[in-house]
């Protein structure tokens, strides 16, 4: 059974889990599992590795389109080195910092491969938590700021450049954006999986389908001013890996979403509309395979 | 650096970490990593694994003496059998119901080792959180129900008896119990690194030392009726890996905090005195060795 099959079987057995965090009560829950092996390149700082596992959970609660509240991880490692230990804790503090929440540590662990599990906690504020399960023919698609900024990163580390690897690998998650979003967003996931297989994921659980202009889709200049433009479409699109959100929402709403997102400094792109569910996921007319980083197939 | 000496550390750098679970707003957060070779003994089954790890969580929120709201896992494993990952989530939720919580799903990751990553959420009822930190010489110390259910379980599982085994691993979180507990208690922790380190660690944290009565201490009967009287004492005191709480109280409270564990039908047993620090942690006069099951020098 793949991942993918696994996860969805959760999904039926658990009527809480499924979307980006679990709602319960007033608060959503998220936890993730990375390791070394398919997360962490080589030359990945702990810095890096804390600020992005606990990044990665705080991008979950955004996608939610709630306030983060706190984040916990568990670290295990073959053997703790101090210093270590307290740049994976700074990395952590730090980008819990960066959207208001608290990480208030957790718990540490042998293991032979360097893993970390993370949780985060959002909690209601102003809006009701945005699922993925809201979208509606005649809604527009939106993504935040850009993609590719991942596999940019993976490159950099792939060419021996770490130091830009370590900068590309830490992003800030989506919070303030996504709150602003919940005003008016209809569905929202984040694009981790990958813009293609985040809008397949949108259009299962929404029951629609999604025309994407393909000139819309905004690829970071990380990544177009490195490699040509087909492959900066394929990783920007299928790699995933990246931390932005994915939205759909009223045409009439775009401009006062757009507005309350630039107050938090962050873009949003219309990519395209949403459609019937029988016109499945396109890209300028053709099919956009729902593909991406399964980390069971890996 | 082992874990005890890298846990103080974190301790440190995290105020709100460094008890059994961390305070943020009105919210109690912990988590935990197990894994295969060092907390799932062979035969161990996924119900078992579902039901202990999500179990250890609640049991550090039962430890805060607050009601628990959910709890979520990561599961990793090298792959993913459907019938094991519904018998884990069925663990998991069967534990969860047990105390009134709600499962809510959580990760899925691809391993080597069988790793699980849990976190629970409590959030303050009618009392503040307890705290290590509030014991008070003249305070009397009590531990609920009885020791050395987990190191009977081992036994059971080398003996080659698993569903024996499979039966003590299975274990009720004492949320009740910690609810209830903290109308009067002045400090309390969960005995899952043992009894002796727990009162070691209560006594670092409270500024305080403990003579304990051996004769008190309540020894589990499935370990009494199995080994030899001191081995099922060192088993029972240094072993760990219970999840029965350990506080401290005022004397006049004793009686209504028994009575009102009895209506959860958990005893409360009285096991020595809150003394000062000068006079350290001692069992019928002799030192009690701060010794248990470090997972860090196994």
């Amino acid at each position: 059974m793949d991942e993918r099959t696994a996860l969805r079987m959760l999904a039926d057995a658990l009527p809480a889990a499924g979307d980006d965090a679990a709602v319960v009560e007033d608060l959503v829950v998220t936890t993730d599992m990375l390791h070394e092996t398919t997360d962490f390149p080589a030359g990945t700082t702990r810095y890096t590795a804390g600020w992005r596992a606990v990044g990665a959970s705080l991008s979950d609660v955004a996608a939610m389109g709630v306030p983060a509240v706190a984040a916990v991880a568990a670290y295990a490692a073959p053997r703790f080195d101090e210093g270590e230990l307290v740049d994976f804790v700074r990395g952590a503090q730090d980008v819990a910092e960066r959207v208001d929440a608290a990480y208030v540590g957790g718990d540490l662990d042998h293991h032979e491969e360097f893993t970390v599990a993370t949780t985060a906690i959002g909690r209601r504020g102003d809006h009701d938590p945005v699922l993925r399960s809201g979208a509606t023919p005649g809604d527009v698609v939106c993504v935040t700021g850009s993609l590719g900024r991942s596999a940019a990163g993976l490159r950099a580390f792939e060419a021996g450049d770490p130091d830009r690897g370590n900068d590309l690998f830490r992003f800030t998650p989506r919070v303030g954006a996504g709150e602003r979003l919940a005003a008016h967003a209809t569905a929202m996931m984040d694009s981790s999986d990958g813009l293609a297989r985040s809008l397949h994921q949108l259009a299962e659980a929404s029951e629609c389908g999604f025309a994407v202009d393909a000139d819309r889709v905004p690829l970071t200049e990380e990544l177009t001013s490195t490699v040509d433009a087909a492959e900066a479409w394929d990783l920007g699109v299928y790699f995933g890996e990246d931390f932005e959100l994915v939205c759909t929402l009223p045409e009439r709403a775009v401009d006062d979403a757009t507005a309350a997102l630039s107050d938090c400094e962050v873009s949003l792109t219309r990519v395209g509309r949403v459609v019937d569910a029988e016109s499945g996921v396109t890209v300028d007319d053709d099919p956009l395979p729902d593909r991406g980083y399964t980390h069971g197939s890996e």
